[in-house]
């Protein structure tokens, strides 16, 4: 598709598709230099479009009439629905039509439909997903953030090593460091996982710094947090929740004190700027690492902006070459660290 | 030691003893009907008494000059340290001259020194530390806290079990609903211990809701949240954190908007409720369920105010006879459920 980098979208995936996802679509192709391939229910896609009179420059539409909604298995699904979205978009990108895949569906099907269309790369034996996680410093790269949910040790330095180069490519951290969640920081600390991936990282050339405990992700101390997809997801899931919580209770308790809401008021831009700090919005997808190609998974909560962030940051994914530069760390290992 | 409840206090452990536990001890003993005893060396703890004055109606002081710190191997310092104020306060319990006993310092010490001392309650496996989680509704208990950071479904089961019995009888819910903490509401998603742990969960008489996310503790549609010791540690540190992190950023936005100053101090009242609602001061300790005796283990940063709220904490506890309740729940299902 020329010398335009060009991504598809899954126009079913995610709570408020198709039409947030049209929205961010449009949005990112109005940027320029980007082609866009929405994979969808196509009647319902271009009745969303001519409803709204959206400029479609730069758009193709390829239909996909199937759907896999959120609650069924993922590894199933992927198989039985060949012309879902989902499965559309991979094999779109798995013929080279496209040069990455943005989807904010079904997380696990995402997974699968990743492995089964594009595999992993050469001696990556599971992919993670590395979710950006916004800390007192600059950001953190946080993986598995629920792709694996039961590890081995050397899944967690696959990981670490994904995390590093992603760190370095996309986040242009030199030598990252690469901490290890657990609970307590003395390598005896943690449970059997953390303790025998503490000595796999230990003798590894990366920047190691050690166990971390839950308190120590906001520092920003380090750029790559290491933990299992279980632990990662259950975090994550939570920090989402927490600051939902702690909206509810200012509004309740500014009731109470009416004039709590005038210093609102004034606080707005405090507020905004605590907002827009700890919105996925601003990262719009993170990217499945790992696998041979470019795949970016969305919250299911997308918006347009996240939609169309998502879709920039995978097109500066295409960009950076950091599956090459994965590829070429684990040749350097070849042979290493199997089970 | 007379008709009182007669509470050990170790004055040596957190990070502001002896000082804040002997003040929060001594306020203790102000609200009368109990009998305090500190553990620790008596030359600094009785210094820090008469140089400041204080009253030591019924307070006792037993000296262990021994200290564990808060780097060392739990299970090898309370077995070496035998008159540490860990060692000293548990034995007090295990003879009978105190009914319970609280402690700041080395979590690990207090669970091992409980263990070794204390034994655990017929038929269960491991103890857990049932912690107080703030929620929109009413609070949760989550656990296990960190005790066991490797656990078998069993233990989940058995975790499930005392924080039914702990809901019950000390939080005065009927009928309590326990939720599995997991990535996913179907039972088949999680990891290989939650799916199993899911099943015995199922199969149980206790108020099964199945599984809940990370995003889902806050919300407080569940009276107890089951997990193992690693996650429940990680998530309870991250808890913490976050807040911490939200007020730094909500002082660094304020220094960057003038006007939002103002506001701040007519939205003080709404600052400090959400910080007393989500401050573990006013939980004070965490009781450790399933051993053969009462033991409240408090946050390293315990403050007078937490010391004390930890100790009428205990002193509920030894009332409300959880123990006995727990040890008859074994007892109908004994045999069962063994590895």
């Amino acid at each position: 598709m020329g010398e335009h980098i060009t991504i598809a979208v899954d126009a079913m995936g995610g709570d408020r598709a198709p039409g947030e996802v049209v929205d961010g679509v449009v949005e990112a192709a109005r940027e320029g230099g980007i082609r866009l391939v929405l994979t969808g229910n196509r009647e319902i896609v271009e009745k969303y479009i001519s409803d709204r009179k959206l400029s479609t420059a730069g758009i193709e539409i390829v239909d996909a009439p199937e759907i896999i909604d959120m609650s069924e298995s993922p590894a199933s699904a992927i198989r039985r629905k060949s012309r879902s979205s989902i499965a559309v978009a991979m094999r779109l990108h798995r013929e080279g039509k496209v040069d990455a895949v943005v989807g904010a569906g079904n997380t696990g099907a995402m997974v699968a439909g990743s492995l089964l269309s594009l595999g992993r790369l050469p001696g990556i034996k599971r992919p993670a997903i590395a979710i950006y996680v916004p800390t007192r410093r600059e950001g953190t790269i946080l993986l598995d953030g629920g792709a694996n949910s039961d590890c081995e040790p050397y899944n967690l330095l696959q990981f670490a090593i994904m995390g590093s180069v992603f760190a370095e490519e996309f986040l242009k951290r030199s030598k990252p460091a690469v901490g290890l969640l657990s609970i307590g920081e003395e390598s005896s600390k943690g449970n059997e996982l953390t303790r025998n991936s503490h000595q796999l990282l230990a003798r590894s050339n990366l920047n190691f710094i050690g166990n971390m405990e839950g308190r120590d992700v906001f520092k920003g101390d380090v750029d790559v947090v290491v933990t299992d997809g279980f632990v990662g997801n259950v975090v994550l899931k939570f920090m989402e929740s927490i600051i939902s919580y702690i909206n509810s209770m200012i509004k309740e308790e500014m009731r109470r004190y009416p004039i709590s809401r005038l210093g609102a008021l004034m606080m707005k831009p405090v507020f905004s700027g605590l907002h827009s700090a700890l919105n996925y919005e601003e990262y719009g997808g993170a990217p499945l690492l790992g696998v041979n190609g470019v795949v970016f998974i969305g919250h299911g909560g997308s918006s347009r902006r996240a939609v169309k962030n998502a879709v920039l940051a995978s097109r500066r994914f295409v960009e950076s070459g950091i599956n090459e530069k994965i590829r070429s760390k684990m040749e350097k290992r070849a042979g290493d660290h199997e089970e």
